[in-house]
């Protein structure tokens, strides 16, 4: 074996490992959780760690595999869920004191999947509150910290995700994304996020935070994990009234073909005069525009809605639907919620049909914008994610919400796939960021272009990872 | 020519009359045109009569037949519009003082295709204001009167569809349907009604009631008039978010091949127990599906969720979307609508963004019940449309809603195709009725059981209609 650390193995390496003997899955599997065991502790990323059940589902993986009986690329391979993802016989607490006893009967149709195709689940990851009260100290959990420094916020909500992916106590994790709760911890740790469209993945079974925003989708190490992951979790489940009754994708194939011809559409009237953009992500988008131009790619400005227009209509909607779930609760238990979620979905409260209505009516209307006009012209846009390194801790007070400026919303809005992507470092070592959008489940093409920018962005160089003292 | 009058034509035989020389465009429709001004003055069924485009139409569609440009069945047939469909050039009222003076530059996606069918438009047909405010006798139009006794409603909103259909004013009519607008007036009036399913008629260009529950369709004559116009106006739409991008369905084909091994399910349970159930209705069904059994159907009693779980979703979804849209108006000039739509829509402000997400998320429910549960135990369901005869003008003061007993709305709610039909006479000398219920898209099975139920009740005889006297 080469001297590339356990942790440090892609999905697709450690594969090939398994399959000729130099590894095994339990081998593999202990590796991460001795790691989780040294390092969490200044990370808080998982609420649960199923040593057990890991090492479980390592055994059989290479039973099996020994047997002949190979279930496909994340066979023996650890991954971790987001303390929303339903896990038959495994505490699911949704980061939130209300469901500290909740053990549900079923796994989520994620989760299945992922038993299904051989994977080993190593735990439940923090989150916000119900996916959206965060980073908050009045929970049952501490909040997950920025493996690039302790002090700052991973971004939210699939914290624990971005954290751990991030610090590599495992290469993919499960993640879900509302306005941007996959990619805003991916982009602000330094991993891949990949919103998939609505409807290619089936949200059955992960706690519900607005149903006609939420999709369910990895937080990765690299693009090539984000594939094989969502490759395994992809597909129609009549179930989810959301779910596209479509053919499965081929995700993995061609990640290797660059972007030469493709044409990027830059709308840079998102972001350009955007609050709280720092320059050095603007620099960062800017650099990044004229390599994908140097590899063969047809870059060019377009113009798109104003964010804030997006921003309106993507907020009413998620509060609606928000405060239509928690409504009950609300009104009977108020005092068991932290202070950001009441201060954040109460305000579902005050909107009216009407209102809801017409965002709806808005929602379609930006929706042809994207994928009627600009990725008509375009095969892919290139935006802003984060619009600059992640926040400290100081600057969110528990019971305020802090400065996390992130412009992921529009395409929780409009459906399309949007994939985070590491693009360098700030001046004080934390990860910048970019992101991809696509036409509706053209995943495929979407990686594709997200390999591109990797390698890019490789040549850029990168700090060590900080090493992790235990905070407490 | 036979003694059959020109306005007892169907469609079909117009049609190879048409084809065949003993009958041009232009004589059929002066025939109807003499008819409408020998009639409508006791039944106010239209708005506008367009005689000079109507007479343009008619001489074009003669002159292409001549010239062997043949456009299919609708060719050189008259129909009529619910003035809820913009007519380019012509006034489109709603039937209100608001848009009086509303003269469309373009025609709606309905009115074009019977236009490009070689279709001859004789008018504009009154309905309640924005099709849901009536009948009333505070708007610049009368309302409607039922052709089988001029003292009663012809039920709403399609209400001069029905009547113009009903009196042979004209063979078919374009209505719409949002919680039984097409099959209400149908059943009170006599007509066959049918509401396609939800997504396969494009509504662009149709004053809109509820976004989520309008659906456009035809009164006609018979079951094949309507077959035949509906096979015109289907068809996909890519700018009617709702329009289902489906091939065409061939409506007109089978129509004559009998219930002969079809499942039909009777679900009682929801007019068992209904207010305003009349017995003669009750036993009109009961008859209908005893003669469906004899003439080889199985027919078998199932179960529905309640009447009034449809009706509260219905409502609360149709509401909300209907102050929606005419919340500007509302606040800037109240005073111009009828006080029976001010009464009904104003209480649309009153719901909650939650209240209308609920509805939208039981509706999901219910749309299970009936397509996943019922439909696929049976292939069509019959079930109550009206509940009894029309009520009478002095059932409706103008600033209350009248007793007008329909189910209807259940099938609004799931979007299943839903065919109201004539089922034999009250005591009282009017028409009684039934609706038949298919599966989403499949009209034209619905349409054969309908053919197979106007046999049957054809065998039932039917009063003549009674002479028509001037109304004032």
């Amino acid at each position: 074996m080469s001297g590339v650390a356990l942790h440090d193995l892609s999905i697709a390496e450690a594969g090939r490992r398994l399959r000729d003997g130099s590894l095994t899955s339990v081998r593999l599997t202990q590796a991460l959780l001795d790691r989780i065991n040294a390092l969490d502790g200044a990370l808080h990323s998982f609420i649960e760690v199923t040593a057990d059940r890991a090492l479980s589902d390592a055994e059989r993986a290479d039973r099996e595999l020994a047997a002949g009986r190979d279930h496909g690329p994340m066979q023996g391979v650890p991954y971790a869920l987001k303390d929303i993802y339903n896990t038959a016989g495994i505490r699911t607490t949704c980061h939130s004191k209300l469901l500290l006893d909740h053990v549900p009967a079923q796994d989520s149709v994620v989760a299945a999947k992922l038993a299904a195709a051989g994977g080993v689940l190593l735990g439940k990851l923090a989150t916000h509150e119900f996916a959206i009260g965060g980073p908050s100290f009045d929970l049952p959990f501490p909040p997950a910290r920025n493996p690039w420094n302790t002090d700052h916020v991973t971004g939210g909500s699939s914290s624990g995700s971005g954290a751990a992916v991030a610090a590599r106590l495992v290469r993919t994790a499960m993640g879900s994304d509302t306005g941007g709760s996959i990619r805003g911890p991916a982009a602000y740790c330094g991993t891949v996020g990949l919103k998939p469209t609505y409807g290619l993945v089936s949200r059955r079974g992960v706690f519900p935070l607005s149903y006609t925003l939420d999709h369910c989708g990895p937080l990765s190490a690299t693009v090539e994990d984000a594939a094989i992951t969502t490759q395994v979790i992809a597909g129609h489940d009549p179930r989810d009234p959301a779910s596209a009754d479509r053919p499965a994708p081929d995700l993995c194939s061609g990640l290797e073909d660059g972007v030469a011809g493709l044409r990027i559409g830059l709308p840079r009237n998102l972001w350009r005069d955007a609050e709280g953009l720092a320059p050095e992500t603007a620099a960062a988008l800017d650099r990044l525009a004229e390599a994908l131009a140097r590899a063969g790619a047809v870059v060019e400005e377009i113009t798109l809605p104003d964010y804030d227009l997006f921003n309106a209509c993507g907020r009413v909607i998620m509060l609606s639907e928000a405060f239509t779930i928690h409504e009950k609760d609300i009104r009977e238990r108020p005092q068991d919620y932290g202070a950001l979620f009441l201060m954040r979905v109460a305000a579902g409260a005050t909107l009216s049909a009407a209102d809801y209505i017409q965002a709806q009516r808005l929602r379609r209307e930006l929706s042809v914008a994207v994928n009627q006009v600009a990725l008509r012209r375009c095969d892919l846009l290139l935006t802003a994610c984060t619009l600059g390194p992640a926040p400290a801790f100081a600057e969110f007070p528990h019971d305020r919400a802090g400065p996390m400026h992130i412009q992921t919303l529009p395409f929780n809005v409009t459906g399309n796939p949007a994939l985070s992507m590491p693009a360098g470092f700030s001046a004080s070592g934390l990860p910048l960021s970019a992101q991809l959008v696509g036409r509706p489940f053209e995943e495929a093409l979407l990686l594709r272009a997200g390999r591109a920018v990797e390698k890019i962005t490789a040549e850029w160089g990168s700090p060590a990872l900080p090493e992790l003292g235990a905070v407490t």
